[in-house]
């Protein structure tokens, strides 16, 4: 094995991007939103960069994982989820455990199990090594994948309710607020106009049913025959679920978690003939089998960060297509290094159906030297050297010391907490809400 | 892209290799079977070698796509797929019509369609391109894969009725016949004491299935307490299946394909505790759903000729992983090309469950400079560039004059032909043959 490829140094920087108020069924976003970058160091002197969720609960097992690193080959990707397991203190792998241990039964991205944790952590040395790894040898990271099947990723327009500026900071972007169809519809005719996106997703979850329906109207009378997407994060019932799924069967291309949980996102599915999505019910490799074997779920929204990085992402696109399950990417708060890597293993996927989820358009920072572009709703697949993006380093640092200065409010993310500022009585609704 | 990378020049070279008088239920093997050696050179004047299946409906398919490679990066191995259906004349992808075009409703792997084939094809192509791919970049196909995950790999003896001789040719190895339970016993002795195996699978379906039976028992009582197989590709009823799985359920390590098709290894799974193993009803994407959704099968043996490669092997072990269904190789009549693909993808698949099958130790003749040495029955993973596995261009031209030589009576594999060498009346039983 040649020693330039031996990991040198593992670097992991904490930061706080800037996020604007999106409204979602548990709160609204934070000014801040923690998030952490993983530099992959080899012996040859190349950087690799990767970007995950930076909550406390991360860090926790990031740290270990990056002190264990180093004298290993930066091409031994599939090594990682095993030395996770060992240096988190459990030796089984991590798709078995993956129903053990739940410390967290609420969050947006279902429940949240010490497995998923790890698997998300894993996915930011993952995509760092990769890069590191590719640069190294002069080939982009799809390459490293099998190769690119097209030279574009289309991405969709994420919608949302909104306010203008955060309630207890003030701090504010150059959106309007959105709160109504006319909002969501304006929202998404700049959202054209600067990025060229032909299909479009809106948050729901915010208002009662009737508003959302209201505004997914509105789209389809705004975009006629364009792709419309709804996403109320299980906030429904079955009977609500059916309703909205009744009333808007002839403008949805998918309705994503309607209902929360396979057995009654199963109920809703043998209801409708409205694709149903997720990226709530299937989140992990256990989770699989059942939601399939009952057709819970028509399309999976992957995503690296859930699922372990670019491989697994590659693996569960495989798994979508021997069971006809459809594919596209889901997306939480996320930087270019994400977005990079999300585009690189989207091209090499022959069976990516639906134009990709990206939150990328409403961050206003980020830690690479060159912003993306999004040109008729689509990003080209770079052929550069690894992900093709490079690390800023004063951003990174000016990021980096906002997370250093904060007293700790913003450094976990928690929506409910940021809509109590406005809304001191406000707790995490309970489901189903409507 | 380095321009390296390209591929300048793909060569075909059809051969015949000497193989014993191995029995199964259709017939016997020839004193010759085709093999189709594929070489990928690159601008950057590396050589990449890949192994398949030789037969003339093969060959027919390789051509074109040889002839379509140059040019292409040597990286691109996704890409073979759609590029081997445009070349043959068929736009759609090969997993949608693997349901279409049957050209042959037999054989040994199960129903062949014109895809199966095509599959088959691109999987020589594959692994010549990671070959060269790696020893371009001075990384094992392993790594190229994501890492290995083990650093040997374990085999197992595959046992065979036998003959000593060919009928007709009267060509020999240095084996005896083995036609009743110690004649197997005796082979399986061999094997041990030449390779270490510690694991038995018996080529079944040749006998009555009360000969088998003792044929294992006999197995049983030499090895106490070793993993035990038996394979009658098929050819049992689903009651004789079921008597079989009865009798020998306390030895078994799983039973291979005892009857012919999912809807029979479904009757039969749900009858018997003994884990049913497949490499005939699980053979392509479209296949997986059924057979894992109704339990018709607990093992699927992947082979990567049939299923297009090493990254299609990796994706196959992903979707058992999610199914709870267990993983090992299949194998039929390979060289050391192919034995050594199989242990750089088999070194990186986490739930690689049973000792892989290898007809490797009949193989008297090989392509590469080295053979393969197996202790304790275990292949050591080469961390050399690509596979790890040197061309011998004297004894591939020795091989190729014989394959010009012959008078197409070799070319393809016909196992009830070389039957009627000894039995004229022979043809090729119908199923179930009991």
């Amino acid at each position: 094995m040649n020693t330039a490829l031996l990991i040198d140094e593992v670097r992991l920087t904490p930061i706080l991007i800037a996020d604007p108020p999106l409204l979602n069924t548990q709160g609204v976003h934070q000014p801040y939103t923690p998030r952490l970058i993983v530099e992959v160091v080899t012996r040859g002197g190349v950087t690799g960069i990767g970007e995950t969720y930076g909550d406390g609960k991360y860090l926790d097992l990031a740290r270990p994982l990056a002190e264990a690193l180093p004298g290993r080959p930066v091409s031994d990707v599939n090594g990682l989820f095993a030395l996770a397991s060992e240096v988190c203190g459990d030796s089984r792998g991590p798709d078995e455990r993956a129903d053990a241990s739940r410390v967290d039964a609420g969050g947006l991205r279902g429940v949240q199990t010490a497995d998923k944790l790890r698997l998300s952590v894993v996915s930011g040395f993952e995509v760092a090594c990769l890069d590191a790894l590719g640069r190294t040898l002069g080939l982009p990271v799809h390459a490293l994948l099998g190769g690119k099947v097209r030279d574009s990723v289309e991405y969709s327009a994420y919608l949302f309710y909104r306010w203008a500026e955060h309630p207890d900071t003030g701090e504010k972007d150059d959106w309007d607020a959105a709160l109504d169809p006319a909002g969501i519809v304006a929202q998404a005719r700049r959202f054209v106009r600067d990025h060229g996106f032909s299909s479009f997703k809106l948050k729901g979850g915010v208002f009662e049913p009737e508003q959302e329906i209201a505004a997914v109207r509105a789209l389809a009378e705004a975009f006629p025959g364009r792709p419309l997407r709804l996403d109320p994060n299980g906030a429904w019932s079955v009977p609500t679920s059916l309703r909205v799924a009744d009333e808007l069967a002839d403008v949805l291309e998918y309705l994503e978690d309607p209902a929360s949980g396979t057995e009654l996102m199963a109920e809703v599915s043998a209801g409708t003939s409205v694709p149903l999505a997720t990226n709530m019910c299937v989140t992990t490799v256990p989770e699989i089998a059942e939601a399939f074997s009952r057709d819970a779920v028509q399309v999976v929204l992957s995503d690296h960060h859930y699922w372990g990085g670019l491989h697994r992402t590659r693996e569960l696109a495989a798994v979508c297509r021997a069971f006809g399950v459809g594919l596209s990417m889901h997306s939480n708060t996320h930087l270019g290094i994400s977005l990079a890597a999300m585009t690189q293993v989207a091209a090499t996927v022959p069976n990516l159906d639906y134009a990709c989820d990206s939150h990328y358009p409403w961050q206003t920072e980020d830690v690479i030297t060159a912003r993306h572009i999004f040109r008729d709703g689509r990003l080209d697949v770079s052929d550069a050297p690894g992900l093709g993006v490079e690390l800023d380093r004063e951003k990174l640092a000016v990021l980096h010391r906002r997370w250093l200065d904060d007293d700790g409010a913003m450094r976990e993310r928690d929506d409910a907490a940021a809509m109590r500022k406005a809304d001191p009585a406000w707790t995490t609704p309970s489901i189903p809400r409507w």
